[in-house]
């Protein structure tokens, strides 16, 4: 961490300043500038409150040196991690493909479209039991009931299932459920990042729509922090101001995660651009960047979806990627699934 | 609502689209145009998934013509709403200037902070108990015991006293709290916007970093739909890429929801800032815009504080910033508190 | 187009409105809503000024139905735009490689990588006369010097040559140049747009860092509405609040200009990520996303480059990147250069 | 300058880095850390090519200390510049208020509206000649016939005229200007600022609408170092995510822009918010948070204007601001005009 003193800065309180920082354990190198004197510190520096240094009045600005993250940063855990999720595994160089509706709304709606997307080769199902809806008056999830229809469609299939929890009260809801999935507004959600850093389930942690990648391991590391490390990033789209597409996808967050940090990385091209043609070469894109699964949302029938109609492919159009998905895996020398 | 077809759409499906709708309760108005036929929606439309009608294949674009939120339109409710709060109310015209630390810290610096503030003129307190921080490292809040002593000071000063709540699980914790505020990273936790919703409290809603004014306004719709119609919002800076400054404080955003809603609007120069030295020029634009209530962090030794000492004005700054506050509030003929 | 009127607009200014409109030759059509009544436009209303009815006193809201670009649309031109560049073409289905230093700095640098460019698989050379840089102090470029330097490695190679024209001014010194280049901070430099639309040579647009895919496709339609057909679209990034990029590339805008547009589409991805070790994932997957060509910077000695050393490959990293480049695009049955 | 180097970088390519770096003049300090070491340089750093270290293999990182400007910085010039414009001057304290027409359409509507706004008070016309507009089909300015009446507007009510220029080439017609702006699409046309740079006429430069507030000040620095130091900075809105508004008014730039540099700055809410019920807020809140001028769109009649007519006042309207600027003026303690 580098100090970066106000001009004249009177040399008392810089002392001050000195002093209280070898108190937190760290030591003190100087740099006398022309303009300004600097001071780098050397040690542990996680424990230092940034904004307590800005608040010194002989403090112009901080330069941090080292990331904040710490479990989650591939610098001091050089091994890709693997999470084993039922009897698959994320993260060792496989692809995973989840698929599924955006919300779960009735057993045949599910059953259906979980059988449709197996078929096509699809390795895990997704599905909403709990819906953040923008507006009051749109449908907002089954609750309960939709994780008991994903976990009937699970029985049917045997595919391993992923959801969304929206709030802490409802952990008990998911204790059958394989991966639990917090989605982009409540990725700094803090209770519910620690909460499931104490339960031993993978969590699907996906990027929020204003949040840097920084931010996004940073979230990771609060879930790690309690012990939890099956932890997977999903890139699905940032906010900017482009409006031909729902969101903007930042698909150079897959290799930069993957630098980054140990952690599998998903990418979800359904919420990320909001159109149908866009899936397919984005999910191309996607395992071409080195994405470890895609998340992409399958309704038995589109146009009859209580949510996010306009994002969700028919199964024979998912089918038809999957082809193509396969393909380019195999010629990666990847496999789908283990 | 517009819904424009798409080139060639088969009459058929288009027939079909149309008897959906008019089965949701909306009549039908056709315009042919040139190269594309468009249908025109009349009536309540808000129940009409927009999702849904996108995904039909004869449609390729919709326009909504009405906004989405009813109970905070200024359209259905002229008046401006007045919210009570103890002994004073926000909203009438009056600014209400909510001051205090970032974090409580400890009876003594909630206390003398409390003190201070008073005596400069502010006319509520405000104090973290729960504290949402990006880094799992940084200090997390007193809790439980920060509201206690936001209450004690409450009691030695008179001040209502205004802490955010962040998780659904704390809310009998703020039983004796007189305004529950909901921080940016929580504006689309629609689970605990229902909740504040089926509570008479005053609810302080801070606009997201990355959500429009429209999201938040449906986020203000969510506590009202459930029946609580005192709700503040507050803009506290959004996420751009200036990186001079914390946030970018988007102080068009206060005529703009006094022109659409008819609820109060407070301003936070210190979240949307970052920076002490800008907190009196934009709390004074603040004012001048039309602000109902500026909150501003004060603590009474910013340089010990534990959290965003960086941005929090000491008790002689805050005080010197309130003479201007006065004044500039008196020349426009409005007062501070009730 | 679609004209939201004001609720109880005066009947005498809405008909003053229509009869306005027709004088510009559309027809009028007329829904009347339960809170608004709304006015269809039906004719060809690209002569329509959107801001001159926003201003009338009885206009809430306007929305387009129609793409405002018509030369660039792929509605009235469906089929794909191939554009001859010397003995190659672009937008056959094949790819381009264009690659070369950020900036020409001297005789032997520029032919130096132009052979090794070549050797790796390179079809086109590129390289920087006029640099556009943020700071006064910096490297501006060799100007007409670098041109001449660069027709001499096109001489040495035979590799087409790509490079940026900064004014108006400099048009003359670009007559023996095979691409020219309209950099991202002039995307909007209109004088410049129209008078290349006035040349024959092929343009290599780049998005601007804060354009939309519209606007970028305007900005094509402005140099082919002075009778240049031959645009080539590209993505080079756009600036988001995201850091540890130097930009987003917003890689979703290769297949979306390519449905909306018939114009062939160049990614960049040197200057998108800022980075080195991203250049190989984001070309492999552009190239998967359907990408007519890549841009990319090879420096033969990045260490002692001029500008951008950070983000330009070495030859022999650039030749293995080729490799995979080659394969995969052998493996979609595409072919590099015609 | 701080240079953080790889963890285990080997000592004789940090030794070759040194070796260089003091070439270019500077000193060179070193700090171990534990996991990484650091390199501070001491001296003038403006030479050194930050693209160029980071391409160096054993460099991680690099952090700037000092701004990468100087004649633009308050640093180095403490005291506020002050502009001359015929008979009056820019940045004294005073307030001036620049107003007029989005573009110059005929004689009559430009001396028309440049009487109603002197009479109202503004001290300065505007006025477009050349118009960068998005679409090739909309109005795009008078030209030279622009400049010639806004000449007349000026001798007929002696108010200094403000107008952009676009392009190098016609910097001929702009000798009898007072005030030649820079629109925020040419922020970073480096040769036209360098072009103005020689001149000796205030330039108004706009920050373009995806700029920093360093980058802006750097394209200050751009004319300041060919020798013009007359520069007035101007914010006018960026573009975020935000849809409401045409841009997002960053209003904290005003007391930032003037901490950080000792030049003058405008505010020109038209532009910035696009909508005209936001003028007087705005204008007011700017004048409070420091703005030294005012940039408003007036139009004699905008029903019927060729561009921006949504955004333009009624003289009427804008005299009913301009008697509120001028009451918060005088209550500020400063003046309108000199």
């Amino acid at each position: 961490m580098i100090i970066i003193l106000k001009k004249g800065a009177p040399a008392e309180s810089v002392r001050r300043l000195e002093d209280n920082l070898k108190a937190q354990g760290v030591s003190i190198n100087h740099i006398e500038g022309v303009n300004q004197n600097i001071i780098g510190l050397v040690g542990d520096t996680s424990a230092i409150d940034i904004e307590n240094i800005l608040a010194q009045d002989c403090v112009e600005n901080i330069r941090r040196v080292q990331e904040p993250y710490k479990k989650a940063n591939r610098k001091f855990h050089p091994d890709d991690t693997v999470i084993p999720v039922k009897n698959t595994i994320i993260g060792n160089g496989s692809l995973q493909v989840i698929a599924g509706p955006c919300s779960v709304e009735s057993e045949e709606q599910v059953i259906t479209t979980a059988i449709a997307v197996k078929e096509a080769g699809a390795t895990m199902l997704r599905g909403g039991a709990f819906k953040p809806r923008t507006s009051p008056y749109s449908f907002q999830g089954l609750g309960a009931e939709g994780i008991r229809l994903l976990i009937k469609a699970r029985n049917e299939t045997g595919l391993p299932i992923v959801t969304e929890i929206m709030d802490c009260a409802d952990i008990d809801l998911f204790a059958d459920v394989d991966v639990i999935q917090v989605g982009a507004r409540n990725m700094q959600n803090f209770r519910l990042l620690k909460l499931l850093g104490r339960s031993d389930k993978p969590i699907l942690l996906k990027r929020g729509l204003a949040n840097t990648m920084e931010e996004t391991l940073m979230s990771a590391e609060y879930i790690m922090a309690e012990g939890n490390m099956n932890v997977i990033l999903c890139e699905r789209g940032i906010r900017t101001f482009e409006t031909m597409t729902r969101n903007t996808l930042d698909l150079s967050a897959v290799p930069l995660f993957k630098q980054k940090s140990h952690l599998p990385v998903c990418v979800d091209p359904s919420h990320a651009t909001g159109i149908v043609s866009l899936i397919e070469p984005m999910s191309l894109a996607a395992v071409v960047a080195g994405a470890d699964a895609l998340e992409i949302e399958v309704h038995n029938d589109p146009k009859s979806a209580l949510s996010d109609g306009g994002q969700q492919l028919t199964p024979v159009k998912f089918a038809d990627i999957m082809k193509k998905i396969k393909d380019i895996t195999a010629y990666l020398g990847r496999t789908i699934g283990k």
